[in-house]
């Protein structure tokens, strides 16, 4: 049922598989399965379908595996991130951006392997983003749709909840989303591939509209899930593919 | 949008953050903006918001710091949470609560780390709980409480589930519940905590109920949420608000 | 309330409790209670519980822990296993399983760990699967039944999600599925185990179901629940329980 399949790799993903031939050992050490849908499946083929960068797939994975804290894989992701033209400093307002929705352990567990990898490319603060930029102007929509947003959830949970509903619109909305060094595009690339990797299914609707009003298009969200299948299993996905179903229905064309 | 903020640190917040300085600094070497939110935010504002202690601020972030799984920022909240007042025998009983409401893995890193973090400040066994210490008494409402707990969960699972429903009520409602060197009030708060840290929405009710019985505030509970939005991360708390608003808005005034 | 209880702990098991003297001294360093729940209830009862073999709760366990990222409990885990029959062959392909259904990441992480247990026990690679071995063969009603599998999830996921859809037919059930080394019925057990684990009741009505039709008896299904209580928490056994019975009702007797 299965052919040989002969994989090239080429470019980053090259990159990666070499530096992680170590790694590749191991897997083959325990799990020769394992090793070979790695290299003909994972990097020889989900990699490289078309549908969504390389670039894009480093920012959703990058985001699946901090959302997960799964620091012991982290290393050599970041690495790959910034072979394929994810800039340190996106990775560092990725990493801030999860502080605030995957927690802010997962946030310092990701700070501390990141480091080592910025020391050792020598990526230095001039190449990060400054702690308090000039943030990103809200045009009129911008602002009416925010208005909006923060009515309907105050309306909600204002008299419940006064401190969560404070800090949503504080530092999340008109802080956090506004911050340069990440667009809004890639923000929510990240948010949504943090919740599905958690199985935040709940809060995966809101987002993934916020996701293709920031220009995100449905070819690449159906990508996102196709290429997380992979990082946050296949039960995490089937759970997300019914709301990100309704969600493309729903939108006007 | 933004305007710089002076903050003065006091007691033991100012101790996590000296303590903390290195990792402040791993935080700035990779994010900048974290290290900001970190100190003007969280720990500048967040920890310092009336309505819940910093006590029990303590006892909310090492239980979704357990739950999670996160043994990398264990070590400074252990710290944090002995100079807020919370006591080893406190700490101790956590622990074992989470192992069963978080699973037995969660709790056995815990003890790994804890335990050097109690050898460095020289807590020895006289000041942890005995194995089997007496038991708190239950009052005939309790009693009845629990009898009443015990036939629901039993006509309900206990025929498919008998080895589930004996063990909740042999080791869980009488025996963890009533063990001494933690509050019913505390052990609650643990729960919640855990739960909402996890996404277990769906077990949320019947502990925020139980919470509050066990005398947590409305309040309280609703700074819990505020909390441990930084510590969940903001879908999990968007996934718990309505379920805490049903219960407060159903309990009797 | 509590009798104090006698326990006399044999084969594997004693070798479990044995090998782990140092971490039950951790314990005790911390939590006696924890410590004396592990003693007598966890290995002194639970592991010895009728209905479900030593062997089972192992691949259970393992199981779990991995879908959880659990490393740090994971090595004792795979030394009982071993001790309990389970093959090294399975156990490779349970991680590979999971790679799947849990997330490359978790593999990953368990292949590190288990990598040095083969090592210092002198499995090689003769004891370990082939990378592509003949699959097992599917019968008429094997084929069939995956048959009208792929149409159903074709017609709902197929045009929104083609990449998932494809993948989830090649890769898992016409290959993962039909890999000889790891029996059907235990791939079920890993995969509902790993679904409790992480909370994921969404899927596993069918997986339970799968399990069933694969040979797996209710009364084995109903002391994973028990087993997995403590490993997994006691909140993700009460949203699973529900599913459960459910599937326990509805099932042709």
């Amino acid at each position: 049922m299965m052919k040989e399949i002969k994989v090239k790799l080429t470019g980053a993903v090259l990159a990666l598989a070499l530096s992680s031939a170590a790694q590749a050992q191991d897997a083959r050490s325990v799990a020769p399965a394992l090793a070979k849908y790695a290299q003909e499946r994972l990097f020889g083929e989900v990699w490289k379908r078309p549908g969504l960068s390389p670039r894009d797939r480093s920012v959703a994975t990058l985001a699946a595996l901090i959302a997960r804290n799964q620091a012991h894989e982290l290393p050599r992701y970041v690495n790959l991130a910034l072979d394929n033209g994810v800039k340190p400093a996106e990775i560092s307002e990725l990493i801030t951006h999860l502080a605030f929705y995957s927690g802010w352990a997962n946030a310092m567990a990701a700070v501390s392997v990141t480091k080592d990898v910025f020391a050792k490319r020598r990526i230095g603060a001039e190449q990060l983003p400054a702690a308090s930029p000039k943030l990103l102007p809200m045009n009129e929509a911008a602002q009416k749709a925010e208005k909006e947003r923060e009515t309907r959830v105050g309306q909600q949970f204002g008299a419940a909840f006064p401190g969560v509903v404070q800090y949503t619109t504080d530092i999340l909305f008109l802080d956090l989303w506004q911050r340069p060094d990440l667009a809004p595009r890639d923000r929510s690339l990240v948010t949504i591939s943090a919740l599905i990797a958690s199985g935040q299914t709940a809060q995966l609707s809101g987002h993934l509209n916020r996701a293709m009003d920031n220009g995100l298009t449905q070819q690449q969200a159906s990508e996102v899930l196709t290429h997380l299948a992979f990082y946050a299993g296949w039960p995490n996905i089937f759970s997300a593919m019914p709301v990100a179903k309704d969600v493309f229905e729903k939108r006007p064309k």
